[in-house]
């Protein structure tokens, strides 16, 4: 396997992803196009990974290739490929780490598409599926997230059926279906947010979870808004994890009154956010948001997207 | 409100019901063409309700009106519509009590779809929904059971999305998709099979189930064969309500080996349904499902249908 453009460095996006989407705790995803990491990549004679620069407005990160998802992923691809050369990058963060907004799963779908397309494609899809989730592993430990992941990767809603064996269903969505995000300015860690979730759960919670879960899906599919807002409630997981986040309540209302169609935790939080059917609601929506966290000087970032359905793309390919 | 054909005697039939469907328990329910119990119904000058005839190959069944799920349905009709006259009734019950396959609601959804033709349908499908609901009370106790009686009266496959407030959606379905279901006679009341439920599940279980209620609905609108097979698995009743059931797993890798794309619990059991993509091999299911328990002698009954889409439906009307 030769690499076809090894003079060449290629800058990819990879897009942030809102996994659970209220009621599919650890079985649904989507992308959104912005936020998003962007990786710079070329390859190098000397084996191995470099991770030159990271630029970021946030937080500091580990630049050790060994302890940067976008640095393990590339990693493990280059002994899958069995490749006698390496590969330095630059990482450029447009979102922080621990926002839930599959911030990692972007930079190691950014960085393993990237090479992939560099060396002309010889892996597929899945196998890129594979390599990413090592990525993850490093900052997710046990519980990887394939909903962020997947969704990152092949763009889209998707849907987790099953991890093993790993069953992923792309899902349609409406045209003009809109994300709000806003993100406050702290930090949870999934591992933190996980532990507070209960092991056993009652019957009656499961059957009303299932009952959405089935619904959402009805819903994207028949184009449902109606459907698709009575179904996008989460029984399980919001109870309790919204408990960290600072003036849930205070901005779930206020997405619903600003004509969200349903507003919930994204990931594992902090970031919440809420769909709507219209640019003019998905922005009004971004408004409420942040006027509620500036009122209580919660610093914070507000994004507004459609549903990418692309996953990662080439920005541009220079010598 | 005058009964416009109050001097006629109208037949109607109304469907039996697989509910559950592998992994939409207490949500999934669909219609068959056959089985299914028929009423013969006409209007009484004087008030209440009188059951004259039970027509069944089966077991006796209660004929005060009371104690019977298409008399308390229709006491509840003639109630909410403040009739000044009465009904009487032959039900030819085709199908066994606790059998699984929605029997007390495939007479309760046939007496009040009855009497609503009779009176020139001054009630809506909903309202009929509600009168049926009052019928299943008493077979059902709490436990009532939804998922069989929307699925009979609006045909087709539904999804209970949520109890209360009342949420049912229907979900297209293939038209090759067959259905064959194997009755053993033998019973079991729904209330002994509900209660070897437990009341918690484990969180990875109920994960594992909402993935699989997603992957049922996504394989519907699809038409995507393999997805459903894949998707028809009940990790939380079939486990526990199996033990109940003699030779399940006989019968259910019978089916498998006959061409089945599924095998589960019909309802709360003992019926078995599996469903497949053509009518020959929900033929040779059939045989397949018959010699294993002709094998161990135990009485049985075999169906093989399409899914019904159309619910209850006049048979004749007759001065």
């Amino acid at each position: 396997m030769k690499p076809a453009l090894k003079g060449h460095k290629i800058r990819v996006f990879a897009p942030a992803t809102v996994a659970n989407v209220g009621s599919g705790f650890d079985i649904f995803g989507f992308a959104l196009n912005t936020p998003g990491d962007e990786v710079d990549l070329c390859i190098t004679s000397k084996p191995g990974v470099q991770i030159k620069n990271i630029i970021s407005d946030f937080e500091d990160l580990p630049s050790e290739p060994d302890k940067n998802t976008a640095g393990v992923s590339i990693a493990a691809m280059l002994e899958y490929i069995k490749a006698d050369y390496g590969v330095a990058l630059d990482l450029y963060k447009k979102m922080p780490i621990g926002s839930g907004l599959g911030s990692s799963a972007a930079s190691a779908v950014a960085s393993v598409y990237a090479l992939n397309c560099l060396l002309q494609e010889p892996l597929k899809i899945n196998e890129l599926l594979g390599l990413a989730i090592a990525g993850e592993k490093i900052t997710s430990g046990d519980s990887i997230h394939l909903d962020n992941i997947a969704a990152c990767l092949y763009g889209g809603f998707i849907l987790v059926r099953s991890r093993d064996p790993l069953d992923i269903i792309s899902i349609p969505t409406p045209d003009d279906l809109y994300c709000t995000i806003i993100h406050p300015r702290i930090s949870i860690k999934t591992s933190e947010s996980r532990q507070l979730l209960k092991k056993q759960i009652s019957l009656d919670s499961a059957i009303t979870q299932w009952g959405n879960v089935a619904g959402m899906i009805a819903a994207l599919f028949k184009k449902d808004y109606n459907l698709l807002s009575r179904s996008l409630k989460d029984v399980v997981a919001q109870p309790v994890r919204s408990i960290l986040i600072p003036y849930f309540e205070d901005l779930a209302s206020s997405a619903i009154k600003a004509g969200a169609l349903g507003c919930s935790i994204s990931g594992s939080g902090p970031s919440l956010f809420a769909l709507s059917n219209s640019k003019v609601k998905a922005d009004q929506i971004g408004s409420a948001f942040k006027k509620v966290l500036d009122n209580h000087d919660v610093q914070n970032d507000v994004y507004v997207s459609k549903i990418n359905q692309q996953g990662p793309k080439i920005i541009k390919v220079a010598i």
